[in-house]
Formats: structure tokens, C-alpha cells, sequence
């Protein structure tokens, strides 16, 4: 598997099992209906945990353009393979997007609420704040980013110690992402991916779902550039401490 | 142990578990009644966690047709011993789901609804749609068995790296179903898994419960062929990425 | 630490928590009240870890004379030595929830319904019934004994490999009993542990609480001979089976 | 990085996320709003988990003063490092909190509470009683610091052993936390940590929040007694018992 592939198969995966879990508890009829936050957090924990353990030892499993800016500007990864990473994250993820619609289906067509559907796809605030927004997922972000520089040796782009632990070693990026979503999360839903929003607030706007809410393009920059900017950040904190 | 009787105990142990959690949440009086889907998808993980706990030595731990079938056209396992896997992964399921009736016994007496005492023993559509629910199960079980696929190397079938990690080994898998179960069970109750559908559906039919609902043999098959279909088109793309 | 003091104080913290758990669930005014199933069942298997973690260098951690008494008749442990660790067991279990009465002493005091203080000291069935509650202790007891035996090389009585792995060796026992509590404990609060009931029963009568229910002697030995037979089959199983 | 500065960062990190998931759940209009005791105690276990991780191999990660003072009375750690640990963990909770409140803004604006406002700081008893809430603040530590002595070889000071492990050697410390929070923190929100209550309530008395309560100074001194008086406790039985 070469990493474009494997970036694009970990990005689908993630946004396969993430947004499947906010359709099967938003969405109408489903059997996890209105299960709540302790649902929706570690349906997303654990779908960062099967893409990493499937993407880790091809591509690192960034599956997130967050990330490889930040590795990148760490001087952990070559600038000339990011437009290619992020390319790929971001047809994986609107690859994905597409197949929990397909999978929830007859569930969409029993949902009347428009914003419901939506936030299948893509995040949105709680209370709309450019500067509170901004600042939730560029802190998220931060947060992510910066404890995997210090990932003891289980480093998610790390693969040779991956392979020490098995498919253990992908675990604490799980915890992690369980955290912040739990912690961070409740203000904006905690995209912390420039590609996990983008992409399917894409597909959104181009799949013929029915009787779709507008797809909020004012709002689309935030958990683009929120992030980016989170990361870099970490990035540049790592840096500065060692 | 030999093989045949390790996927019968595995499997038993699997409905067991699986069933009982299911019982636990729908069934009237009990301790856990209503109790959520953050329950049903924790115990049908740790289910299988414990399952694969006592198969995976000697067996591999299978306990799922699907996988049997899967590693097989994957090259990593003799077709010859499909049939005797396959079979002692039915009697396990049979001798599980049983076992749930006998310890909820009193509690299937004291509910009402006839299809809450069927899904303690196989699944049921939220909403019925030939082509979604078979997609459902289809892509649940690509999810499971491509990604067992990519277990570094603790993976189900190797039993020779469960030892490195001692019975932390078997975690990944048990994490997976949970992810599975939280963000692609909402639609069909993720079966994924035909022994685990059908050996209970069997017995619901055999086993002498007061006022049960219909057997729903016209769904019977979408459980079974979905599982199967979605693993093969696991070893199939695994296959076609190596 | 001799291992009598390891099983008292493994005994003590496994009712300090799980009866903690328990009290913060089901009295008034605690902060966790009403919090649910997954409370209760993750509360318990959180204070199986700590306990083995404390104890299992030094004792194997048993905590249980169900445990004991079947790694006895497995031929793992002198028969000489059961009764030094059922007394340490008892002893530890009557201290811990005592500990936990005075813990949570004010909110027994806020707390009109006799049951549930006495819940927080000893188990009830859901539904009375002498086979029904004795089968649910047997099997429950059963799956974890059977399990425990099977665990690779992490078991609770295997001290060497839990230094392999680090205290992380005690997790696979944590999440057995998560899921039995899970999935067959919604009929008798699944106390699969002799001394877990009986130590806490006798305290409960002793103490000096206010308005408290009748200690129930006629079902005390339900959760006392259920575990021990559950115990004895499961390794009577493992004998046959190797 | 030093020590010094590990202090505050790990501190910092654990109170982002700490104080993170408190706020998520209890102020207004937050997407977790009213999501129960299970997010509140997974949050916070993961909030240490992630502060483990990060500060681990340079400070030993005490981000508590009644662990820096438990090690220090069990001679094995400098009684002339306390002084700088403890500043560094109270500066650390000081940024945190305060983190809290930039992310968490435009909710505390919407929330009319201002017991759910503080709440978000720092901790409140159920039941105010000096005994019983200085008791359970006691009687946690002590749990939470006796273990930590018993971590076999993953203690949270013990960093060669955690690059064995990777960052799954910090999960002990993290699990064992959330056992604290699920069973002994229903009387006094388990606060278990002077830093973690002490640094956050300063820092509420002075950030400009609208129609704030009382900061509860007469109250103040439990959850900053009541752990080091728990953690010295847990110091002088380890000794005692080796």
C-alpha cells in the first residue's frame, strides 16, 4: 500500500465510523438513537483508532492535513509530500462521507431536521462566535497535536515501535482524540481536521440529499484554519521546548 | 483443545455474553433495563474480547463464518476446514444463545413484547429495506474483517504474537466491534457475523418461549449473506493493496 | 506483604470501590446519582484493576474464595492455604464496606428506601426466583473462572508476566468482569464472589445505620454456593479440556 | 524540557481537559450539556492520561502536590525539589483554568448558574459536612497514592519503564483515576489534588466571569488538606507494609 493509498483508505475509514456515529445517534429510527455524548466520543475515539491501526505502517496514518503541516514545519516530514498527503485525506474523507449516507439512507429519509442531517457531514457551533469558535478548534487541535510529539515511542508516525506493541500501539491516539472531543468538544463538535469538515461539508453540498440545510461556507473556514493554525502551534511549542 | 471445540466454546461464549447484554437492556425487570447503547455496544465488545481471550490460541478465534470464509479466499487458511469452523461456529452460537434463555428466563417472562425477546437473539432492521440492510451488513463486516487484515500483529489468526502481548492481545478486536457496533450498527443491529444471526435465530424458533414473535425468516438471509459478502470483498481488496 | 495482608487489602479496595460505586449510583444527593448501568459495571471493573493491580504481585490477587477454591481443584494452589485466604477475604471485604459506609455516610442519611442502602452492600435478584439466581451466580462465576484460566500469560495467579506487561497486565481480569457485569448481571447484580456478598451482608447487619432493611439471610446463600459451584465447573471444564 | 516547566505543562494540560469536560457538561447550550457522571469521570481519567503522557519522562508527572509530597515522605523524591514541583503544578492549574474559561466563554455567558459556573473551577460537596467531605477527599488520595506505590513497574515516576510500554504506560495511572472518580467522588467531586482545586479557585475569585458565586474559601482548605493528609497516609503504609 503506498501512503497516498493508505492516506485516502484511513481518511474514508475515519469519516466512514465518525460520521456513522453521529448518523446513527442524530438521525431518525436508528437503533442508537439519542444516545448521547459518551456515544458520539467514542464512536470517534475508536474510528481514529481502526484507521490508524489500518494506515500507520504504510503512511504514518496522518489522516489529517493538521497533522502533516505540523510534522512538516517540525522537520519530521518533507514539505514536498504534503499537497499529496492532503490531497489524499481529502478524497478519503469525502469517500467516506459518501458511504455513511449510503449506509443511513432510508435513515435520512426519515429525518426532517435539516441541521441534523448536516451534522452528519460536517461540525457546527453551539453558540456562533468567530473568535470562541476559532479559538475551540485551534486549542483542540493544539492539544492533539502537541501530545503526539511526545508519544513516548508509539508515535503515529512512528511505525517501527507500532509493530513492538501490535496494533496496541495505536491505542493512545484513540485516548487522545477520546479526550479532547469529551473535554473540547462541546463547543464547536470538534472537527480538529481541516479534512474531516471540509471534505464532507463538500459532499453535502454535491449528494442529492433531501430536503438538505445550506451548507454554512461562512462558517467552513474555521475548522480549516482553526486547526492548521493549532498545529502549527504544537508544532512550533515542541520546538521551542527541545 | 482442538480447533472444532475451540470455535463451539468461543462462540458460545461470544452469544452468551452478546445475547445476555441484549437481554440485560430490553428485557423487563432487569438491573441494566434501558440502560442505553453505550451498554449494548460495551458488552458485545467485551464480549468478543473474552471469546477471543479463550478460542485465539487454539483456533484462531474465528467465531464468525465470515472471517473463516474471508481468510480463507485470503490464502490464510485451508478451505477444507471452512465447513467444520463453520459448523462448530453454528453449535456455539446455539448452545450460547440457549444459555441466555435459561439465565433470563425469568425475565422473559415478564416482558410483554414479543420482539424485544427476539432480539435477545438475532437482529431485526429499524427499518426494513432490502438493499440498505444487506449494504449495512455488507460494509460493517468489510470494516471487521479488512482491518483484522491489518493488525500488525496481533492479529486474530496469529496466535504466535497473542502470547507476546499476553491476553492484551485480543484487545484490538474487541475494539474494533465496539467502533463497528457505536457507528454502523444503527441501522441493522450489526450482526456481521452469520453464526452469531442465525444459530439464535434457530433456536428462538425451537426453544419453547411464551408469547415470541415470528421468526422473520424473509430478513434471515441478509444477516448471513451480507457478513459473507463483506468479507470477501475484505480479502478481495486486501488482496488486490499487497 | 505476606499474601494474607495482600488479600485483605485487595478484598478491602475491591468494596471500598465497587460498593463505592454502588453508593454514589443509587443514594440521594451524591454527585454520580442515577448515573446508570455503565456506571455501575465500568465502577466495578475499574476496582477489580486497582485490587489486582495492588495485590497480584504478592497474593495472585484471588479476592474471591470462588477463585481460590477452583485454582485449588485446578491443582494451581494448595488446598492448605484456602482457608488463609477465605478469612483474608472476608476480613477485607467486611473492612471495605465499612469504608465505604463511612465514606458515603452522610448521603445514607439522605436516603429513605431501605433497599437501596442496603444495595450498596450486598446484591438482591431482580426477580426471586432459587434456580433462576442460583444459575445466574453459577454461570457468571463460571465465565469468569473458565476465562481467568485461559488467559494467556497475564493471569491473576501468574505474577511473572504481570511484570512483562506492567500493571497493564492486570487489565484483561478488569475487562472480564466488565463484561459479565455487562451481560449477566441484569438478573442478581452479579456478585460472582463469596466473600464480595457474604463480608458486606454481615456488615450491614452490624452497623449502626438508620432505618435499614432486613439483611435477607434466606437469599445470602445464593451468591455464596452459586460462585463456588460456577468455580468448580469451570475448573472441572479447563481439566477436561487439556 | 525540565521539570520545572513539564510541572506546569502536564498540570496545565490536565486542568484544560479536567476543567474542560466539567464545563461541557454542566454550562448552557454546550454540545455534551447534561451528558452525566460517566463523561465527567472518562474526562477527566483521560485528562490525566494525557497529562501523563506529555509531562511522564521529564517530571515523573506528579501534577499533584499530595504526590510529590507522598513521594518525598517515602524517600524517593528530594524534599528540596517540593517547593518548585508544587509552584509549578499550581502555576500550571492557574493557566489551565483559565484556558478553560477563553475556550468555554460565550457558555459561560449563556448560563445563569453560578454554582454550575464555579463548578467548572472547582469542587463542591454534596453534602457539606467537615468530617465526612475532609474524609472522602482523604480517603481517595490515599487510594489514588497507595496504588501508584504498587504500579509494578509503570509507576508514573518511574519513566524507563514507560518507554518499554510507550504511551500505554501511562493508562494505569489514568484508569485507576477514573475508578476514583466512578466510586469515591459522588460526595465531594474527588478533587484529590490541592493543585487541582486550590489553583482553579484562585483563578475564579479573579477572572472577570459575570455573576460569579462566592469563591467557598471557608471550604478551601478541605480539598488541599485532605489529599496530602490521604497521600501521607498512603507513604507511611507503603513503608510500613515493606
Amino acid at each position: 500500500m503506498t501512503p497516498f493509498i493508505a492516506e485516502i483508505i484511513g481518511t474514508a475509514i475515519l469519516i466512514l465510523l465518525g460520521g456513522g456515529v453521529v448518523a446513527n445517534v442524530v438521525l431518525n429510527k436508528t437503533i442508537g438513537n439519542n444516545s448521547g455524548w459518551i456515544v458520539i466520543t467514542t464512536g470517534w475515539a475508536l474510528a481514529v483508532y481502526v484507521a490508524v491501526v489500518i494506515a500507520g505502517p504504510y503512511s504514518g496514518a496522518h489522516i489529517n492535513p493538521a497533522v502533516t503541516v505540523a510534522v512538516a514545519i517540525a522537520g519530521k516530514f518533507p514539505w514536498a509530500d504534503v499537497p499529496m498527503y492532503v490531497l489524499a485525506q481529502m478524497i478519503g474523507a469525502m469517500i467516506g462521507s459518501s458511504a455513511v449516507w449510503v449506509t443511513y439512507k432510508s435513515h435520512f429519509e426519515e429525518t426532517e431536521d435539516a441541521d441534523s442531517k448536516k451534522a452528519v457531514f460536517c461540525t457546527a457551533p453551539a453558540i456562533r462566535n468567530t473568535f470562541s469558535n476559532f479559538f475551540s478548534e485551534m486549542i483542540g487541535t493544539f492539544v492533539l497535536i502537541f501530545t503526539i510529539f511526545y508519544f513516548t515511542n508509539a508515535s503515529i508516525t512512528d511505525t517501527e515501535t507500532m509493530i513492538g506493541l501490535g496494533s496496541l500501539g495505536a491505542l493512545p491516539v484513540a485516548f487522545l482524540v477520546w479526550s479532547i472531543g469529551l473535554s473540547l468538544g462541546g463547543t464547536t463538535g470538534y472537527a480538529i481536521n481541516p479534512a474531516r469538515d471540509l471534505g464532507p461539508r463538500i459532499m453535502h453540498a454535491i449528494l442529492p440529499i433531501k430536503n438538505k440545510a445550506k451548507s454554512d461556507w461562512s462558517y467552513a473556514w474555521i475548522p480549516v484554519l482553526g486547526p492548521l493554525v493549532g498545529g502549527a502551534i504544537a508544532a512550533l511549542s515542541m520546538l521551542a521546548l527541545s
